[in-house]
């Protein structure tokens, strides 16, 4: 408990953690089960994908997404640009994608040759605006990767309408959206793909790795050939590149989808204790899931926003609760547009994304973050900002 | 034992191996001590990179082969595919490479927007011949991709000499040369960088991955930050991509680098049981690894060639030896720029490779195969030579 702001460990004080909380899901099933799954792998030397664990997760993932295929792949990156290549083929043009999200985005589009083109989000769910995407749709484009957030998936029949109607390739990165619905139905069938992560910071962990889910036999059959690194190239959509999920990860994700329900359970206990330990704040908003009745959430993110009066600004917090032992950052920030190195059509003003970008911020969550800890989260947040004029000052010094 | 050539498999008979015999080493360290080393990462969840293992693996590497850096990384592939970007820089041109080489070198040029410009290679060594090195060397060439084959790693100085004077990068893809020297020194530190596989099938089995090794500083530091996603993407000469390696590969690695002796030794048993097998067999020629005093070689793979005069040719055999239980294939066949998918400057004649690429074959090797197998393949191999007329006539009806 702080009782001055010299308390604070930014300012010499002790940090409230010891060990670091982090803003990953680090979900694992019992090392016992876990070992014995991959004992036979191990001493079989059945472990370069491939194996009866891959092939059963595959069956499971595809089953629990509702869809006809899950291809699995060593990382979800390689599933974006595997699909940013299938769907160029031997063009060269522009990705449609939001600039709110994840940074790697644009990385993967050049490692397929294209270019981002960046645009809008909405205002509610901070995923592609339909306006924008309809006013970026031309013939340099050579697909648009809907990104579906963590609290929400966007105006999918919307996209879906203007990928159709403009004959444009459509898919989802889907990695926070694991076990959310929309319209009633989970996440993996909206598109002509999603991708999904293994890593171990994220819902299902195989400690690394990634899938695609797809219902379009033909899609699925060509990605099967290029991860499998080709040797019949002769009608694959582009240059093959060796990426299988081994028995490792696939028993790790295996385990761990089989306790889902169980680490989503948790994830919402964490999100209630930030919600009853922020109400009162009133700088700070905790950005909430989806409610329509039907519809189900990961609640694996607990994201603030601080509100543009607050006399701390967004990073000052970052900052303060960061020294404390809170291994967080802002979310989606910078925007993609504004990163370092981005180019091109990168260079156009996003009001909206850019304001968004200073205002959100990740707090601890997963396994290794108790409901405990997260109440002494809460109760420092309400100091700091109940103490914001003269942290403020003494920060201007 | 077969009495006639009906008890070959191929034409009915009982298969020699009821469970398969492969062509890769599958190499494995004692489980408990595996389990024991990966426990850690299991119950503390680090598992998602730049782990305690992963630093002590790239630095017994970097010791292992004598050189400043070793950057671990999910493939071996992508190794291949980052050092060709890094040195293309924004440049679309070629990467020569030997066309007698692994089937997946040209998709890894493309994946790197680069078009493979295939050369031949030397009789002897069947690594890139240095004078078809001097005659491919123009502007648009943006890397000599050089490969040490399992047996011999060419001339290096002097595509080291011609890299040098036109000022042109020179790598190697080492992932077959693990533990050999060359002049007396192993592997790792020769042109700019050299590239080393941990898949299951490799001298050094870390279930699936990679490293590059390289003494140049900067090198070093710009594959390290593009492996690790980048963030700080200002300066980087490509787009990143998160490709590192985890606790569970590098700990499967780490260990069986402990035990690489006793791997090398067990491959050089069985190599010697090839030898004393085959050796009366006229058709059938053994590949030698170097003999020369002070180098050391891996003896991981049985390469053997069938005579131009033998009745039957090299895919006769390969056909029968794989009906009788044998995961083989044939070695670098077909050669690269005969392949499906071949392109653009892969269409020129390679005389020397074309021959090559219908001679070889890989015999079963590695910690699956025992002595007693080798003496068994190579009894079948010497009856169905000596069989070879009355197999030959009854192939053809």
């Amino acid at each position: 408990m702080k009782r001055s702001i010299a308390d604070l460990a930014l300012f010499g004080g002790r940090r409230i953690f010891d060990s670091p909380r982090p803003i990953g899901q680090l979900a694992a099933p019992d090392l016992a089960e876990y070992l014995r799954l991959i004992e036979p792998a191990v001493r079989g030397r059945r472990t370069g994908g491939h194996g009866p664990v891959e092939r059963q997760l595959e069956n499971e993932l595809a089953d629990y997404h509702g869809v006809r295929h899950c291809i699995s792949l060593a990382s979800a990156a390689l599933g974006i640009v595997l699909l940013i290549r299938v769907f160029a083929g031997s063009r060269k043009g522009h990705v449609i994608m939001p600039s709110f999200s994840y940074r790697g985005l644009p990385h993967f589009a050049r490692w397929a040759s294209q270019e981002p083109l960046f645009c809008e989000v909405d205002g509610d769910s901070h995923t592609l605006e339909p306006a924008a995407v309809a006013g970026a749709l031309a013939p340099t484009v050579t697909s648009i990767l809907a990104v579906a957030n963590f609290n929400h998936s966007g105006d999918i029949a919307a996209l879906e309408a203007l990928a159709s109607t403009s004959g444009t390739a459509l898919f989802f990165d889907s990695v926070y959206a694991m076990g959310n619905t929309h319209g009633g139905r989970r996440m993996g069938g909206f598109g002509q793909a999603e991708v999904f992560s293994l890593h171990a910071t994220k819902l299902l962990n195989g400690f690394e790795g990634g899938y695609v889910t797809t219902n379009d036999d033909s899609l699925a059959g060509s990605l099967r050939e290029l991860r499998d690194g080709g040797g019949i190239d002769r009608d694959l959509p582009c240059a093959p590149l060796e990426a299988r999920l081994n028995e490792m990860h696939a028993a790790m994700a295996l385990l761990n989808l089989r306790r889902i329900d169980e680490t989503i359970a948790a994830n919402y206990a964490r999100y209630e204790a930030y919600r009853r330990g922020l109400e009162d704040i009133p700088e700070i908003s905790l950005v909430p899931y989806r409610s329509e009745s039907g519809e189900s959430s990961n609640y694996q993110m607990a994201v603030i926003e601080v509100a543009e009066s607050s006399v701390l600004a967004r990073d000052d917090l970052l900052g303060i609760l960061r020294a404390e032992g809170m291994m967080i950052s802002a979310y989606y920030s910078p925007p993609l547009h504004k990163a370092p190195g981005a180019s091109g059509s990168a260079t156009r003003s996003l009001p909206l994304t850019e304001r968004l970008g200073q205002r959100y911020l990740q707090l601890p969550v997963g396994e290794k973050v108790s409901v405990g800890d997260i109440s002494q989260v809460c109760g420092l947040i309400q100091f700091v900002l109940a103490s914001a004029g003269s942290i403020a000052s003494r920060l201007a010094r």
